[in-house]
């Protein structure tokens, strides 16, 4: 896509639509309970630190390890984004099936530029890759008109053509 | 830009070029010497903290604030951009003349994607902008294919359309 | 303990032991196996990130949480500060036992200042109490001379008179 | 001090007093100036963030780098500690002078416990020693009975026998 000084880039004016899932992104200690559990969604946090501008709205689907989700959680997610207004979607997510809800998300394409993206470590975590890969969603879903993504280890993946390699702990593409 | 099942998305084998330049998301305080300094570039560290996959190489032009930036400073810029191979360059800029030196590098627009980024908040900040800017410049410049653009504030902008807002400290489309 | 100009205060140069046994202060997340774990101790990386200068050893014992220490367990936590020969030891062990441990070591106070400190949120988030706690748990260990002592929310506590307030998620004095 | 079973340590329901006056550890990056100023303590942030239970109260004396630090301004220190009913004092401060400050201190020590502490990293920074020095004289202010003293590097000075080494960036007992 070549910008002339004619053409602007997307209008930020457009609002946004993020969907959290759940994931290692979102996860919590719970001392209490001696155990981690997918807490309250960070991304809010994240964008609202980095001071970004455009407008969003966060709407939180479920909170579960993507191992967990069922064909009826997918479905759920499918019809949240049909019927959502904006164009341009953020779902955060596990990344264990992550590639899987985004195949399930396909016929949604053609008018909307949807974004997957989660993160090996919680974005709680001092030392984290959500930050970055938050930021990278961002600006691939701003920069492309339409398709489904998934957005990890700094690449942008068709669904048709990645895979995660779980002993290597990457997305890799295929 | 729609990507069909047989078109894959920029190839993250192909290596980008980073140069950094100075600015706030470099800040390093000395306390030996009562004062900030530009220190060592930070982005290689958010990159490689981020995990990302796609090859990189950083290669250093000067470090400093913006505002010292002088016409000689923006002619090294360009002509390191001009000589090198890499289709997809990002650079790290202080924020005051970051939209200055955008247009000085129009004319390399044709067959690059250049993506310039600074941040508010030096990237040594517990709480900054800038890994979540990095990895959205990160996202920019591998999802469009040629032009020279600002990354700021979670937005694209293109150098002829945008200033920096001083008194609200952020980037603004004109 | 008054200190005139005559006295100096404990020797830095006297090295300190700390042994360290697991706890929610040490665990880490590994995305691959969806869980938390105890990983590395981390109390030496926050000695170093301090710049600490008195001289420390590290050992560690067992990694478990500490609901799952045996009597045996605490049989061999007892013989290793009998058996060390420093005079002031740190042991990082988890909250929901450490009354017990400290009430087991209590033959040992005669000759040794010794400190149980923990966390209720990992070393390795983003927001943590683990910090602030070995900090404080090494200024007690070199300001007290003799006795065992539990530190946790910045108080020092005596282990026949602290509980843990599991619903307040808290020690508290009795 | 031993403590037996009788005796308890000292009792964290008396309120304990922290007087901040500038340095190093407030420092804050304001990027439309483009330049590090003293910005608003952070000793508040980092005692709850550890979940301290002791009750405490924060007063604002100055905000200056200690280099800057007048006769005057260590003579209203003298009498805000002179005239604080608590017998507990933790004083944030530049390092610089601190050690100057701690002597002028000097005739208040027979009834309180002061002490001085700093950090050589800014406590808004990623990697800093702020919060662990703030744990530490945390815990040497509960544990000494009287005295005034300097806290840095994770050892207790008494300050007639310490000097920061500018060259080494960090204090040592002479």
């Amino acid at each position: 896509m070549v910008l002339t000084s004619k053409e602007k880039p997307p209008n930020p004016e457009q609002m946004m639509t993020i969907f959290t899932t759940g994931g290692t992104i979102d996860k919590v200690y719970f001392d209490a309970k001696s155990e981690f559990e997918i807490g309250d969604p960070m991304i809010g946090e994240v964008l609202r630190e980095a001071n970004v501008t455009p407008t969003f709205e966060i709407r939180q689907l479920m909170r579960k390890d993507s191992l967990e989700l069922t064909d009826a959680d997918r479905q759920i997610i499918f019809e949240a984004v049909a019927e959502c207004a904006s164009e341009r979607v953020i779902i955060t997510h596990g990344t264990d099936t992550m590639v899987k809800t985004a195949q399930v998300l396909a016929p949604l394409a053609k008018q909307r530029t949807i974004v997957l993206v989660g993160s090996l470590s919680p974005a709680r975590f001092r030392n984290t890759d959500a930050v970055f890969n938050i930021g990278f969603a961002m600006g691939v879903v701003q920069a492309l008109s339409h398709g489904v993504f998934v957005t990890m280890n700094g690449c942008i993946f068709h669904p048709d053509h990645v895979v995660k390699n779980r002993t290597a702990n990457r997305f890799e593409a295929v």
